[in-house]
């Protein structure tokens, strides 16, 4: 593994940093069912990224300063494991306790997203999905194929304008990490980890694989050629991803049962034990799509049933959409411990269905996380998904069939739990990023709702005061954070880290 | 009525301005069901901001510039009437043709939103109407009412910014006229009217009338303060309303019934008889507020005869909400020709129904028109309107109840027209505003999908070039308002006018 991948000063989430002591308000979603807000919170994050020191509810005595106090708690302390190392003259202090509008949030976790389809945002109202297929993605995803030697300079070069703006987009909404799926193409997936690599953030890189496709039968390839594709890409990944860091990874990615071969999905699930490798596929969106892969693999009782006969349900493996998954599916689905992501807008936009997320958070217990399913779905932002997640299951309890006094009302902290903890947990990484924790990376967003130009509009009386009471300035916050689920955008979200470094950096102004 | 209104500067939709000259893209749904796509298309707006030239698909011959063909074709044709005069010398001519990104669009019209509920946007998710209004309403605008002198210099500044904030806010927007909900309070509604002369939106002005607020007796007033509080608003109104124009005008609004007692439902209904005014209200919102009215108006067979049998529904009534209307309210709302404001933000956030809309417009043949319903609703946008009310006719497609066949999803040409002419006929404006004809007010705004800073992100493929044949950049510019709608936001409004004046004017470089 080549030193220069982490020395390379274009490799932004690994470039070198301070130690450096944030303070301010933290909220974040440590479990499901509990948000915590923490006022006059420091956080130590040191050079490798890590969160190491985190002191809540800070009250200084006697005029002493926070890094005062920090340097001696941290004298008091056992020394850092891992090389972390504090250069008592050089740590850097950031603090926002004086703009009651700010605080930090982890980083949004997107699991399941197509960077190729980017272009077709907003696009294709109404198709159903195996319609919408064929007149919008395929032919795009095409695009990124780079047939013969001669177009590989021109197909680079579309790959990298549109995989280029995908990361910045999601960056600059707060997404710290997100499952990726890119396009049957070995050539420009290895193009889009290396542009993860150089713009810092967190990617599981999945090539789609698919030998099986009739309605496109262009837009397929050969199980040989979707072998060679994959080790070429777990092989460059293993290169161009920074020695011990989680950054860039390959996920093995059967789009969907309907377009793989059963000799393919043998493959993908050898493949993702021999190599421990994550899995993503799509399962149960659409009605039509459910009866084509009853047809197709008339020996499996289920969908959910297709995957799990080829070893692709592991705890590794997320599972876009989900929508009509039944009850045994659903059994199968917590056993093996997979997760399911959630992507409302897209479910809506083409009229998929309403996953009923509060029972399988609930009542089944299974992890769930959410997913823009751009281009499905038609917005970046994970913030949006929380309120659309909110809104969707609001729709589902204005059925009929649910009036009967099963809940399936999705609260704040449920959406901002699946926007964070639960996405980490679907991507493996709940030990590493999704909440603040000591020894946890620093994968954060700072947000500003008072920020100028923002949508967000605060009034004086809304905010935290320094005089208030711990449960009205609590209050007030949970008020403030309904704003931002439900008024806030990427404006809103001044600066993002992954891994300790500054990746995007906005901060302008406040109103006020 | 003072000259001194219509001269004064500071009130900007009556400013002077030159006449001038657009060219570009316009985009309009002038009938239910149409959506014109107007390419090179020339519209000229007089000095009283009418509309009193369009040529579409203009081809210059001969190298003739459009100002050159322009003042060829005024010359032979008749003289326009009512005073508007060109200054051969002084057209101002803007020409977008070579921005294919860039079109122009009728400005929105809000039809139910409450201007002192402004600051609560996004707050109080899931909490059911009737205490989301004790809890967090009442509260709020019971802050508007000047209950004595002393206080009256605090409240009025205390609504001021309020106030100011709301209309810049929906002018940013693109919303050029809005039928606004203030307070109970006749002082502060007055500051309101002047306000929104000044800052150039047209707006109906409602202060609400209330004698019965049985949950929170601290917000009501008599029937004979309402009385003295509706005869100032009417006379101030017409002092402020510069003379000849539709900018700003009083509209009755009865809270809702179950806030409202008998004689004060007859004199609401009486004077909007006696002043020709017109009347907004909400009706059918939420199944335990339906119970209430059947309770306190046990003489009446249904919410919507309440109104009626007070005389409170004409053609000029808009009613907010109207979910869970019953066959019999459908066809007396036809008859009556009342519009309904449908607001699907606020239906969704405190999970009061589904409005079928699309059986309204199609089916039962009412005027349907949008309202962001702030705060019940959490979007001061138009645009997300017509996105909100997409994606909930796709919930109500997928109850189960509804998969026997029975269309309900609504369009984005639908979306589009409630937004506009929808809204125009509600406001009883449909022969000034809400599209672009000779005759109308150029309420209109400027939309720029590739402006720097922007959400929507556009590909150079997918914009209309001058090469393209015509059913191409058709499909081009459709799949375009695709991303408008459903990517887009108040970044894309770039410029706004108001009676033909410039209101709004955040213009930037465009991103390529």
């Amino acid at each position: 593994m080549p030193a220069a991948v982490a020395e390379n000063p274009k490799i932004k989430a690994t470039s070198a940093i301070p130690y450096t002591l944030y303070f301010g308000t933290f909220i974040h979603t440590p479990e499901l069912t509990t948000s915590e807000i923490c006022f006059n919170t420091l956080v130590g994050v040191d050079s490798r990224g890590e969160i190491d020191y985190i002191e809540k509810d800070f009250e200084p005595a006697d005029g002493q300063s926070p890094v005062e106090y920090f340097k001696e708690q941290k004298k008091m302390s056992c020394q850092p494991q891992g090389g972390s190392e504090i250069d008592d003259e050089n740590i850097v202090f950031v603090d926002y306790t004086s703009e009651p509008a700010k605080f930090f949030f982890p980083g949004f976790i997107d699991t399941h997203i197509h960077a190729s389809q980017f272009p077709n945002i907003g696009i294709g109202l109404d198709t159903p999905l195996l319609d919408w297929l064929n007149t919008y993605t395929f032919p795009l995803e095409l695009q990124f194929s780079v047939k013969d030697q001669s177009e590989q300079e021109a197909k680079f070069k579309f790959a990298k304008h549109v995989y280029s703006k995908v990361i910045q987009a999601t960056l600059e909404n707060g997404t710290t990490c997100a499952s990726y799926f890119t396009a049957i193409d070995a050539g420009t997936t290895n193009l889009f980890a290396d542009l993860l690599v150089e713009m810092g953030q967190r990617g599981y890189v999945g090539k789609v694989c698919m030998d099986h496709n009739e309605p496109c039968p262009a837009y397929s390839e050969s199980l040989e050629t979707c072998r060679k594709s994959m080790d070429s890409i777990i092989s460059h990944i293993s290169k161009v991803n920074p020695p011990r860091e989680h950054l860039v990874e390959p996920i093995v990615t059967p789009r969907f049962a309907p377009v793989c071969s059963t000799p393919m999905l043998d493959y993908l699930g050898e493949i993702s034990a021999r190599d421990n490798l994550p899995i993503q596929t799509h399962i149960s969106e659409n009605k039509q799509e459910i009866e084509l892969v009853a047809e197709l693999f008339p020996d499996c009782e289920s969908y959910a049933q297709v995957y799990n006969k080829h070893h692709l349900l592991t705890k590794r493996t997320i599972l876009a959409h989900a929508i009509h998954l039944t009850q045994k599916e659903c059994d199968l689905v917590a056993e093996k411990q997979c997760s399911i992501s959630h992507c409302p807008t897209s479910n809506t936009f083409i009229s998929s269905g309403e996953a009923p997320v509060y029972k399988y958070l609930y009542q089944d217990k299974i992890n769930v996380s959410l997913g823009t399913d751009i281009s499905g779905g038609f917005d970046v932002s994970i913030l949006a998904m929380v309120k659309y997640a909110i809104l969707v299951s609001h729709h589902l309890s204005m059925k009929p069939a649910q009036a009967n006094g099963v809940d399936c009302k999705l609260s704040m902290t449920d959406g901002l739990y699946m926007a964070t903890m639960g996405g980490a947990r679907a991507v493996g990484l709940a030990n590493l990023v999704g909440s603040f924790a000591v020894g946890k990376r620093f994968d954060a967003q700072l947000i500003d709702l008072d920020v100028q130009g923002a949508r967000t509009d605060v009034f004086s009386w809304q905010v935290p005061k320094s005089g208030d009471l711990l449960p009205v300035k609590e209050k007030k916050m949970e008020d403030l954070l309904g704003k931002w689920i439900f008024s806030g955008d990427d404006r809103n979200c001044v600066s993002v880290w992954c891994n300790g470094r500054l990746v995007i950096d906005k901060r302008k102004p406040t109103k006020n």
